[in-house]
C-alpha cells in the first residue's frame, strides 16, 4: 500500500525556532562575528567553581550516589529550599511561599512550556510586549495559542495599551480566550528594558481586574535578574501579587552560571503546582538529578555569588564597549536609535523606518557579507496586535570579545551605510 | 471580579502518573519494602567511573567549558556518533543510519513524549501490548490519544491479535486514527518478556501493510536492551525495517548507567527528524549539554562496559533471588504464576483470577500492612482493547538487596494467603 507521513496538528504548528537557522548559519561560517545568539561568554564559564563543587559532591560516596539516582518530578528539595531562601534574602515579602511552589526545570524555557501546556488551548491568547522573547513566541505557536502584541515605552509594556488591548478583545468576544500576560521584567530580551515595580504592580492589577470568570495569569520571566551591571536590584514580580494567585515567575542559572548544567525553575501559584507537575511527569519525569545536585552544591558552598560578580564585571565591560561602538559608528546616522540597558545580554537597535533589517532584506545579506550576524527584530513580534517593525535588530554582546564587538558593530555600520546612503548627522541613544 | 482557574484541555487529560502516588507512599513509610519503583540499585550506581570521567573532562579547560556551554537541539555530535557506532557494533545492518537520525533526550521517556507530540492528535490510536509500560500510557493520555491493548503470549504482542485489532478498527472506520504500534522488545516493562526478532519483523510487516494512506510507525522502546543477564543479545528492531521508514527506536543510559545523568536517545526515520527536533526546540532547546559531554567521556574512556558488566552481575543475582523466593513462597499456591525474564528489572506475577491486586483491593492494603509495596498490574493496561486483569502485580528487583527481596516476597505471600485462604498446592513459573 502507498503511504504518506501524517504528522500531528502540533507538528504542523511547530515552526522551527527561527533562531536555529541563524545559529546554523553562524556555525557554518565561523569567521562571521555573531551578534545574534544569546549564548553566554565561553571564556567566563565557571570551570573552577564547577570543579570544586564536583569534587565536594564526589568526596562523599553517599552524595555522589544520590546525584546519580532518579530524583522527583518537582526537583531536589534542598535546591528548591536554596532558591527560596535566595528569594527571601532579596524580597522579604515572599515569606509566604513554600518549596511546594518551586519546580525545577531544564532551563526557564521548559517552565514556560509547561505553563503553556497547563493553561493554553489552541486559539487561546497571551498578551506580550511588542517586541518580546522570540523563543516564547515559538512555544505559544507550538501549542496553537495566539500572541497579541502590546505597545511598549522605555519601561516596557504600557499599562494603558494593555487595557486597550483587553477592552478590544472583550468587545470582540475574545476575553475568555485571554489566559496570560507575559513579561520579561529585567533587562528584557530583546530590548534590554527593565520594568519598574510600580508598573508591574499596575499590570498585575489589570490582570486581576480583567479576570472575569477565569483567572488571567501574569508570567514574569525573570531569567536575567542576576545579570545587572548598574543600579539597584528590583524586587521580584511575586512581591506585587498580594493574593499569590496571579503571578508565575521563572528563573534560571543558564545565564548567570552555566547553560550546560541547565537548571531553571518556576515559582507557581498553589493552584498550578499539580497541573505543571503532571505535565512535567508526562514529559520527562523530572529534570536531570545530577545537574540539580551540582547546582545545590555550588550554592551551598558559596561558589555562585563570586562567579556572578565576575561575569557581571565582564558583561558590564562588553555592554559599555557595544554602546560606545554604536555611538561611534551610528551616532552620525540619522534615525538610528538604541536602548541603553542596565543589564542582560542585548541591545535593541532601531533603524530609520525605511530600512528593513528582516532576514530577507538587502541589509541582512550585506551584513553577512561584511562579516556580522544579528537577530532580525521582526522575529520578536507577536503575530497579532502591535504592528511588526522590520527596521529593528537585536544585538547580543554576550559571546564576543570586546574587540570583536567593536569589529562587529563597525561591520554592521558599513552594511547600513551601503543600503542607506543617507550619511547625515543626528540620532543617538534612545529609550526605546 | 470573581475568577476561577481554567486549565487547558491537556491539563484535564493529564492524570498524575499513578506510580507517583506509590512512590510518595514508599517515601512516607520508609520501613516498607518497595518492590514497586523501577529505580535502579543505589549501591551499584557508578560513582567511580563518573568521577574518573569528570576528572578527565575537567583536565582540559576547553572540554570543561564546552560542557558548561549551550549545546544544540538534537544533541552533542560526538555522543550521537558514539551511540551510532555502538549500534553498528551489535547490529551490522544498521550501517545506513546517519547521526542526523540520532536525537539526545532527557531519558527515553522524553523521546516517547516528543514522538507522541509529533504524530498524535487527540483521539488518535496507539496499539500497545496488554499490559504495557504504564508511564507511556500516561504520556498518551496527556496528548488525548487512545491506547488499545493487544493480547500477548510468552513472546509479547501476538501478531494475529494485532491484525485482528487492526481489522476491527478498520471496520469501525478508525484505521485512519491508528498512528503507531508500541513495543518494549527487550525484557519488557512490566512483563520481562523479550520478543524474538522474527516476531518483531512480522509486526513491522503488519505496520507497513496496514499503512493505508498514512504511515503507521512502530515505536520500539529498547530501554532495557543492555540489562541482559542470560542468553544472547538480539539485534535492534531497526534491523527489520528494510525501508527505514517505519521503526522508531528509543534507548537510555538511565537504567544501564545512571538515571541522575539522564541521557536517553531516539533513532528516527529521516522524515521524523525535523518534526521531533522542532518539538524539542520548543520544549527545552536541547537536553543538558553537561550530561551529554559526561556520557560521551564515559563511553570514550571505556568506562561504560565494565560498569554494565558489574550491574548485570548484581541484577542477575537479584533476579535469581526473586525467582527463588517466588518459588518458595508461592510454589504451593494454586493459580499463582509468574514470568521468568532473561533481563530487565521486573517480574510479572499473576494471581488466581478471583484475587484483585488493584490499588483499592484488600490485598494491596494487607500487603502494605505486611510491609511490602508492589505496582498493581491494572495500571499497566491500555484503556481499550484487551480487558484489564486486576489479578496481576509488577514486582521490581532493582532497588532492594537480596535479603529485602526475600523478605518482601515473603510479606507478599503472607498478604496473599490472608486474602485468599486457598492454600492448595500447584502453580509455578509460567510464560506469562
Amino acid at each position: 500500500m502507498s503511504s504518506t507521513l501524517r504528522l500531528s496538528q502540533r507538528a504542523e504548528w511547530a515552526e522551527g525556532q527561527p533562531i536555529s537557522d541563524l545559529m546554523s548559519r553562524a556555525l557554518a561560517e565561523p569567521e562571521l562575528i555573531s551578534l545574534a545568539a544569546g549564548f553566554v561568554d565561553q571564556r567566563t564559564l565557571p570551570v573552577e567553581p564547577t570543579r570544586e563543587a564536583l569534587t565536594s559532591l564526589f568526596a562523599r560516596e553517599s552524595s555522589a550516589r544520590e546525584a546519580l539516582q532518579y530524583g522527583t518530578t518537582p526537583g531536589f528539595p534542598p535546591l528548591r529550599e536554596l532558591l527560596l531562601s535566595r528569594l527571601l534574602d532579596s524580597d522579604a515579602c515572599c515569606h509566604e511561599l513554600s518549596i511546594d511552589q518551586v519546580v525545577i526545570t531544564a532551563g526557564s524555557n521548559q517552565l514556560l512550556h509547561l505553563v503553556s501546556e497547563s493553561l493554553l488551548d489552541p486559539g487561546d491568547i497571551v498578551l506580550c510586549a511588542a517586541p518580546t522573547y522570540l523563543v516564547f513566541l515559538g512555544t505559544l505557536g507550538n501549542v496553537g495559542a495566539r500572541s497579541v502584541g502590546v505597545a511598549i515605552d522605555q519601561y516596557g509594556m504600557v499599562p494603558e495599551a494593555l487595557e486597550h488591548s483587553l477592552r478590544q478583545l472583550s468587545e470582540q468576544g475574545e476575553l475568555r480566550r485571554v489566559k496570560a500576560i507575559y513579561l520579561v521584567p529585567y533587562f528584557d530580551n530583546p530590548c534590554g528594558i527593565t520594568m519598574p515595580l510600580e508598573r508591574r504592580a499596575r499590570i498585575v492589577g489589570i490582570a486581576k481586574r480583567w479576570s472575569d470568570g477565569h483567572q488571567i495569569h501574569v508570567i514574569a520571566d525573570e531569567a536575567y535578574r542576576d545579570l545587572r551591571y548598574e543600579g539597584e536590584d528590583v524586587p521580584s514580580t511575586l512581591t506585587v501579587d498580594d493574593e499569590g494567585d496571579t503571578v508565575i515567575v521563572t528563573g534560571t542559572f543558564s545565564k548567570s552560571f552555566s547553560p550546560g548544567i541547565r537548571v531553571g525553575w518556576g515559582i507557581l501559584p498553589r493552584h498550578l503546582i499539580a497541573p505543571v507537575c503532571s505535565q512535567k511527569g508526562n514529559i520527562d519525569f523530572g529534570s536531570p538529578n545530577f545537574s540539580q545536585h551540582l547546582m545545590a552544591e555550588i550554592l551551598t558552598r558559596g561558589l555562585f555569588q563570586p562567579h556572578l560578580t565576575r561575569i557581571q564585571q565582564s558583561y558590564r565591560q562588553k555592554l559599555q564597549t557595544m554602546l560606545a561602538a554604536l555611538h561611534l559608528q551610528f551616532g552620525s546616522l540619522p534615525g538610528v536609535r538604541w536602548v541603553r540597558p542596565a543589564g542582560g545580554l542585548y541591545v535593541w537597535v532601531q533603524l530609520p523606518a525605511a530600512i528593513s533589517a528582516g532576514p530577507d532584506s538587502p541589509l541582512f545579506d550585506v551584513a553577512v557579507r561584511e562579516g556580522v550576524l544579528y537577530v532580525p527584530g521582526e522575529y520578536c513580534y507577536p503575530n497579532m496586535g502591535e504592528p511588526v517593525r522590520p527596521n529593528t535588530m537585536r544585538l547580543s554582546f554576550g559571546v564576543q570579545t570586546p574587540e570583536k564587538i567593536v569589529q562587529g558593530v563597525a561591520a554592521l555600520a558599513r552594511a547600513v551605510r551601503q543600503v542607506c546612503p543617507c550619511g547625515i548627522s543626528g540620532a543617538g541613544p534612545h529609550d526605546p
